[in-house]
């Protein structure tokens, strides 16, 4: 497991949906570590926007992941807040922003 | 429809698989763009690479659109191809690259 990169993930609890957030050491990861991820558990009732930076690719694996749970949005600086990109729930509309400070 | 960003897709078939870009006129586009967006139908037994300059939101969308096909790659130029976000064909896996000149 040498060279492998660390990604440590963090779960905040909002009402309603909770923010995971990931952090990769040293800002670099490759495509291959996408296999042994194991990002947080969250409750599916609920909606989750994802935060951090790096490469689309860990975006949209993060969107699949996620998908069983009410809605998936990304995180988007310029925005506010996370945009749905995805949703199950009829609350909350593909497009819409989630307010986040 | 006045200020609507257009958001041209093409789609690009190759053996097993389709290469779906997309362009944003400007380059910029906004979240709530996204409930019009119309992508490409492609065939459902095959994989798909989703290739363009565009926001985190915009790959994450898609990759959710292109759930119902075999697999779904981002295209990462330093990678030299796509990188597989999901897979539900055994002959691909997730975090594989997918080479594309």
């Amino acid at each position: 497991m040498g060279g492998k990169t660390m990604i440590t993930f963090n779960v905040e609890q909002k009402s309603g949906f909770s923010v995971v957030s990931f952090e990769i050491e040293g800002g670099v990861m490759t495509p291959s570590e996408l296999a042994s991820i194991q990002p947080p558990t969250i409750p599916g009732n609920q909606g989750v926007i994802l935060s951090g930076r790096g490469p689309v690719y860990l975006f949209a694996f993060l969107t699949h992941f996620y998908h069983p749970t009410q809605w998936v949005a990304c995180f988007a600086p310029a925005e506010g807040g996370g945009v749905v990109v995805e949703s199950h729930y009829k609350g909350v509309a593909v497009g819409e922003i989630v307010p986040l400070e």
